[in-house]
């Protein structure tokens, strides 16, 4: 089983950036321990500031990875494009959030791309990742 | 260590009500498979279709367990009173929705309750419940 | 044929409550001619001052009555829940209001019920019911 | 005791105009049913997809009739011209629609002439055309 | 004279619920103290979490006191049923909040009951219940 | 020197049409009086409650009239239309309301075709004709 | 018969300021010009720009004159207190603009004083003015 | 091949009305242009300015041409019965604009009618027409 | 002790103005009963229609008085320049409104000052600037 | 002559993704097919998912096409800089749609760069393209 | 050379009012550094609390310096009159601010005056005032 | 001293790109003026058109520069990813822009990142740069 992890704007500085919201984990040793977790699992990751590159990266994915846990930043909440790729695959995408985005600005309420999801998953930190990967797994189990 | 499952409106008849949307397992099912699946953690189910019973039972939860998970069902979208009680509360409340709220009609896309709860997972079908049970259960090492 | 009334917030004070609006006839003075005039079905009656019981009551009706006429009064405007339950239900629902509340407060010119009832009548006073029974028993004859 | 039906734009296509939302018995067939089941008031039909003469044609029957049925189609979302007509007139006008307008487009939802009329009746088909016409007889009694 | 107290949902807590906003005082303390400053004035105290359950004491307070002073917590914001619960009664009633509500969330600056009540008194603490009571005694005496 | 009056619909009806707004005198009592007040101007007279037709009758005018008093009810508030005929004449449109249309309904606020007219006259009752005729002939006289 | 001129702010430069917006006539011609036009009127003529100074002015015209013409500039888009002042006066108050307010900036479509005055005249240039006192002669005519 | 090109309000001052935006071409050089195109094309042309004889010349379209090129002119944002009636057809019907009404008043840019029609051709001038001549032979070989 | 009264905009003439909505007593009556029930509070008043000016008093009141009541009128809903001098204030302000402004135009409802002050007292007559001086001896007493 | 069409993020994907939409056809065959049609004309494709690299490709198409046929997908109703990119060059740019986003969700109706290009067409299929090119030849045509 | 700063309401308490916003230094100090700084410069320095008053400056300012700095405080967001006062001056006005507004309350991100400046600068404190006369100093050069 | 200055989306065409509005200089000759002007300064410049790659630029900025000056074109009114990056930076940034964005079209008037900046210049022409450089020596001085 392969599962590709997809971080958007400003998550490659996890660990660093507004700690106070999102956490001293950086985005490897999360990725990590991960692996570490779920080792029948594939776990590939990439990361761009670029709202482009990701939809270069979901593109590719179809076929090769069995479900993507995407945390599109920023982007969650402007992207129209992001949400036409995400629904143009065929393989289950689920959205997670490292903070609780309803408790912040009133623009982060808004989410451009949950439709086109399967599921969402906000507000529980580095564990929004693992909760992720394991919703992935059931719903991978279900559908085959 | 103890969580209580609060259901709100409409959802004691999972299993019967638009199982197109919401699948054939009754709660009562599931309850049974997150017990047998988390055989250490004592788990309390409590269901009402009146808003101020469900608030008066996340009341006397305080001090009794140690995490609630919370499907408010149409009061998710309504509910300020809800928000209120949650927001009194010391223990963490997860909320969680069997269906992807996002990709349904636009006033469930709203939640008032959201900014009041650690977090939030949408859309998996029964296994919300279960991944709200896991984001618990790490909410609680973590805060020890 | 059984066809179940079912009457919302202070509907339980008509007669009393503004005349100038909603008339000087009783609920229960409403019910009785409203018997005489349909010897040949069966008419419940249930009002309650609670959103969940209201909720609670329709629950019950499936597979009992043929028909329900809904006045939910004020919740009529605010409530997702009772959308929801109206919805789950098999047997047809029919929306009835004493006054035209499109002349009223703009808060009252939405109903976030009516889109799951098959029908909506309003503005003919006590009347209204009387309609609601007769689309009803026309409804419940076109899907036999 | 005489009634006046007016109906408004495209309405002249009953039968073969999306039979899926509208039915397939035509105007004609309906009026013809109508006039069999309330032989004691006379009926006259009147349609038009030009709204000024749908306002000539309620301006002429203050007077004339004893009420008006009065399904403005499309018109009813975007008129304030037949509403300044229906609330010139002393003879009593009900609302009528085939459809549940409520549970389609957002751009049907509001009514700019139901404020201007006695009631409203919506989402019985054909049926309602027969509810308006009772609910005029109830009202033209008790005025009397 | 007689005056009733009707507190909503979560005001139970007080005391215990978010101190920094409510304060330490316990309604029963404040009960007491109104009590011991107007010796001349019967006070009863109701509250719960149910929303119908504050319309049907309403209700039966018509004909037994002389005024009520309501603190309807949260339902302030959000319920139409209370707004014609108050309207239905002849008895004044006086809105009252704890907290400044204007100074908090924007969903707490609109409220649907302050143009059925007489006027609002918000911001001062428990004290607002003092001065509700003083605005009743004063609207009573008005009116006699 | 010849102005055309234009009446939109319901017009015709001054002077039966709810006096309280719109005053006793008919159209053509009004008509007859601005002829007598200023017997140096050809007074034409057009009315419709077709909005169509206004604009065919208001397409004519160009060339023939030196102005146009028009006053569109209804179609004030809904018509792009005629404000797009009003724009393509290159004769003088003033735009004239009997009530005070920012003292009603909500709906009657907004103008449509005011940006398109030279300028507005507005709740004067059949004394606004008059003043519309007047501003034309003070626009006539400065633009030649 | 006294009639009373009041300009809001900005109207003190009219001829210099904006004069492809205003025109190049100041308020002193155009007084002077009104006083030559209408003998039998005594006409005063008040300037601020200040908002209160303006309310007191109108304050002290209760009883002095027999109608007001205003023309409160940028201040008819968003003073509710001159409102009240017009409301609170039992002269009749007609609006009055020099430009055509509906065809330029958004801001300057809605009149917060309209509902207050009797009337509005807008776009006929400085000629707005000559129109508003020959609407106010004959008001005080009919309210004698 | 049968093709009815529809032109709403206005157009039929083509080539007189507002050069600037609509250019100085006629409708009947416009038509006569594209008669001598499409030699294969059987072309009628039809206009009103009345919403309602555009409606039932659409009518009786059906069954009589293959297509329908509709520029509905100002109509286009504000007619829920053209709406309708175009969605009652079976033939395509391809909505024109001469300008690009995106980049003209805010009022321009919302139409009513593009939900019903195939597809939307604007900006092009006249040859705006030719294009929906083009689309319209396309989508009838396509369909054949 | 030392409060400070504060009235806006049309309130110098309470008493005659608008009786049916402000009632007959004069503001210089009410302060004299004022003076008179509470003998131990020295209470100064002040007036203008200006907001400029309300803005003066309210700034040199720092130091000089323990305590402002503030019916700002109209200003109320207008001016962001009073939020900010009365947040610049260290003491206490309490909003006070002689009518209940929940139960009048929309656009009295919202008030850009209530954040600012301590809390708010609305519709008590001339009641409520009494139950505004209580209000703010408690505010003292409680912060020494 | 010298055209470029240029596609946004997730018209790589033609032909495969959601062909229920966007038909069976890729874009190499459509872009084949176009050359076919339109030997005389000289066609550059390119295509990115990236917002940036389109304003790149289209910054430099100054001065070395004749004109652009823009598909910016997703990014149509999003980006304010291909907006700009587009107004800030010389040659003609046609917005093109393959489907009718006017029938499709409300976030696809609005466009942001439409009011830049100087026309638009949508709702053909790949046809759309065909009309595009067809489009900018007769507009380079025009401007010679 | 002669620049005139204006400051709005609320600004003469600056050194004492909300230092965490505003910093502790007074407006005398700053200016006397703007004199120390631009000895080449003439500086006035004008404040009130009244929107009038700074209009009447304004005003007075045409033709007598080259330049204005206006920190409008709270009138920024409200005034419509000093827009109308800005745009009728021909020498240049700069907008600043000493917070970032943008930063702050909803109500303060709207600016009614920033369209009728050349430009804007906020943000910086007190060094907000320097910025604006060197901004000016270069603006009176260039035109030159 | 080291300061980066960043240019987003088209701002590469400065000074051939609508000079109208922007002028003729090109950035270079900006950049080669600003470090004549700053000799103490080191200056570096980045520009892109890609989102992304703006965000990358900005990430490697902190701990290298000591201020950056960012002009962010188009996605000043679009992006929430560059809001993310500015505030997750250490270093001040301050916000630029050539033309008074607030006089141009609604969707400009909004910034998205003016919150995560320390400040706002607008409206100066290439000068803003100079502004911005300016206000980040004095920003920078002062935190030391």
């Amino acid at each position: 089983m392969k599962i590709l992890i997809v971080n958007g704007p400003n998550l490659n500085r996890l660990g660093s950036r507004e700690p106070g919201i999102y956490g001293h984990t950086t985005m490897e040793e999360c990725v990590a321990a991960l692996r570490a977790r779920f080792p029948e699992v594939e776990l590939e990751y990439y990361q761009s500031n670029v709202e482009g590159f990701l939809i270069d990266r979901l593109q590719v994915a179809e076929g090769c990875v069995d479900g993507v846990v995407l945390n599109a930043g920023a982007y969650t909440h402007t992207s129209v494009a992001l949400h036409d790729a995400i629904r143009s695959l065929s393989v289950p995408v689920v959205e997670v959030h490292i903070s609780n985005v309803h408790g912040r600005e009133e623009f982060r309420h808004r989410s451009l791309i949950a439709a086109a999801c399967r599921g969402v998953i906000a507000g529980f930190g580095m564990d929004s990742y693992r909760l992720g990967v394991e919703a992935l797994i059931s719903l991978c189990k279900e559908e085959k």
